[in-house]
């Protein structure tokens, strides 16, 4: 992308009521724009990441056997009466009334419709398991809407939900879910910890948050430091049992602020290796067992002719407000530091005299070599001044900058900068393309 | 993906309530499910289509210099006030009261809001033209939902806004647009006619739809015949003068009902040309000039100091209501034949005998091979009887089938089937696979 063709409105000053570091930085950035309270428009360069998180999330859910649906934002009332939801909601529930009077709701979230679908198919033990996810807009009225995407309203979540014919079958698809998380945020440049969790509104009696550390975090969290440099599970048999891969995080305490027990936490873990700290949650997951297949009458028979209700597990993984939780977790007083997994384009290069032929041509050989090799560069062809040329590339936290300026050039020069360590290495134009295309400077 | 792992809820019998052919096809073919009037759940298999078409969407959009990015769904009453839309667009807008009793609107377009976020930003010429676009969830409280996703009250839209500092450059984006939904569409298997149109709510003086012709189309079109089979524009270049290739279409007559002139009709086209036939608008493209950026003071400073409003224009394809009009285009007796860009999958794998050894041995090394050559298959390892199953991949409409059973085997052989023209194909395993992963079979 050639930045004068794109649209990247940033901010010089920082943004009053943004009190959080995630918050000031995608404003100032260019990221989004608050349009009403807790609702933001995800401008092109949010959009881009917002984007390649969801496409990890999708990648990771299907790896773990998790099929793809999409469910609509609007559900009418009568679901939600069905699991006695409906009123119990409170004021967060989004109610709408149609042209007809029919009571609406934009979805909270999806226990209900799922259980509609499933049962309307779904009759028999040769019908389960199933995993199915969607990664749709959810909304929550929220009281105080704060902290940009971190406690939005209209926010995207991953849902996941879990049909099984028995509470075995139902962990193993908990222990699916567990695993394709780890995956999932270290992919996404993220130490995620999961600690045993409160169920609230959702129900049921098994629950973990997946955590991760930030000064910023809404809630304490308390757990054997190990947890966090524990390596992810990675390339694992999803249909083989992964109840030892739970096993050894379970084993480690940790626990959010409501599920401490500080007696057991000194008791089980060396002082040494206690960890506390602020935690931002990212993911959730549940096991509930027939909480909504009661009420909603979503039964199956059994082989032995019996009729019962399915065991049902749910699991989020907030899309929107990881755009926030990454940058919480990843930046300096100069801006942003995209891990390449998600940064939103993969190499920044620099124009320093955009209108000088040589640094026009330099900058568009390199364009071309870097699109080539799927690096999806952008490059700032833009009259403004180097200075806030190098700002710009700082504040949006693209991995790598390449530099190409008139000066440099009549050596043969380029300098290549490394955005999470500041390193700067001269090189060969050749030579600098050859490396970023090839990947050279990547730490991950 | 292996059936037995997957979500597709074929239905036997033709559901009574739907009128039209993609309605019932979606509804036995198990793409969807109706939640509430007007309101569906794109079932997996949906889904599939459902994204396939958005992709073609978006890198149709970016190759003609368009940006994406993402406007929020629910938007405030007061930006509508602004342009005077909130009490004129009547019941059709769903309208929604907050927790604060803030009036807050599901938008059923966003020209208010993307012309907030340019005027936000955009001050000077320097800043035009933009090109903006997003893919977002819309919902039109539609008095009559019917005809499945067709009519339906939430649906998947692709808009997007140009701003132009004066009428010819906003004319050149108008262009950009008219050809690339050409392409869009040729891509997508359509024979879409770009038909003189009325602006209706969305206001100015220069607007088309894109037509194609389905005997269930809602509305009555009048065009030369040869507009029908002329070919897209393909690889053009965005930034040259794109009038000639626009004029080549508007130079033919082509007009929907509310436009028709039939005396202008039979002067302009001989009588051997003349096609009169239903319709279904799959896209819109208005060009309004100042309407909007009048009333909400969206204006940039012109060279010559001066400050005045753009001028704008918006670009609609209905996604969702695409899946139905591809079908509407692309069916038979037994079910979709979907065009091979957007088929859900690529090849369905018909295991005869499930559980026998070498069946299931071939229909695994068939299904790694196309994987491999990224054909997605969808392997049916059922235990359906061999009837259902052809029925099943028939109805679901993927364009090639490769069947293999022992009686075959035994022979070394495997049976490929084209869906579109029902030609059947008896072959060597291994030539079957090859074949179907280089494409040998395909004709578009």
């Amino acid at each position: 992308m050639r930045l004068s063709r794109y649209f990247l409105p940033v901010l010089k000053e920082t943004p009053a009521d943004a009190q959080i570091a995630s918050h000031r930085l995608m404003l100032r950035a260019g990221m989004m724009r608050q349009e009403s309270a807790g609702i933001y428009a995800w401008l092109p360069l949010g959009h881009r990441v917002l984007q390649k998180i969801s496409q990890i999330v999708r990648e990771e859910q299907d790896r773990a056997g998790a099929v793809e649906l999409l469910m609509p934002t609007i559900q009418s009332a009568d679901l939600w009466r069905e699991s006695n939801r409906y009123d119990a909601y409170g004021k967060e529930m989004l109610r709408i009334t149609d042209r007809h009077d029919r009571e609406m709701l934009y979805g909270p979230t999806n226990e209900e419709m799922i259980t509609e679908i499933f049962r309307a198919y779904c009759r028999s033990y040769k019908d389960v398991p199933k995993l199915l996810y969607h990664i749709q807009w959810k909304f929550r009225d929220e009281i105080r809407p704060r902290f940009g995407v971190m406690r939005g309203r209209e926010f995207l979540m991953k849902d996941t939900y879990s049909f099984d014919l028995d509470e075995a079958s139902a962990r193993a698809a908990y222990n699916k879910m567990f695993i394709a998380y780890l995956n999932t945020f270290a992919r996404l440049g993220l130490k995620a910890v999961p600690m045993r969790a409160d169920t609230g509104p959702i129900g049921g009696d098994l629950s973990h948050e997946f955590i991760i550390l930030a000064e910023t975090g809404e809630s304490e969290v308390f757990c054997h430091s190990d947890l966090v440099e524990m390596a992810a599970p990675g390339d694992v048999d999803f249909e083989g049992d992964l109840q030892h891969l739970v096993d050894q995080r379970t084993a480690l305490y940790a626990a959010t602020e409501e599920m401490h027990e500080a007696a057991r936490f000194e008791a089980e873990v060396p002082e040494a290796k206690r960890l506390s700290a602020r935690g931002i949650e990212v993911g959730h997951i549940f096991y509930f067992g027939t909480k909504y297949s009661d009420a909603m009458k979503a039964e199956v028979t059994h082989p032995d002719g019996s009729s019962r209700p399915v065991h049902m597990g749910s699991y989020g993984i907030g899309v929107s407000r990881l755009v926030g939780g990454i940058i919480e977790a990843s930046h300096d007083e100069n801006g942003i530091i995209w891990p390449e997994s998600v940064a939103p384009f993969g190499v920044g290069i620099v124009n320093l005299k955009a209108g000088d032929t040589d640094t026009d041509a330099a900058c568009a050989k390199a364009y071309d070599a870097l699109t080539a090799a799927g690096k999806e560069p952008l490059l700032d062809d833009t009259n403004e001044r180097p200075g806030g040329k190098f700002a710009t590339m700082d504040l949006i936290g693209l991995p790598y900058q390449l530099v190409i300026g008139p000066r440099g050039l009549k050596e043969g020069k380029a300098e290549v900068k490394i955005r999470k360590t500041g390193e700067r290495h001269e090189l060969s134009l050749d030579d600098a393309i050859a490396r970023l295309a090839e990947g050279a400077f990547s730490n991950g």
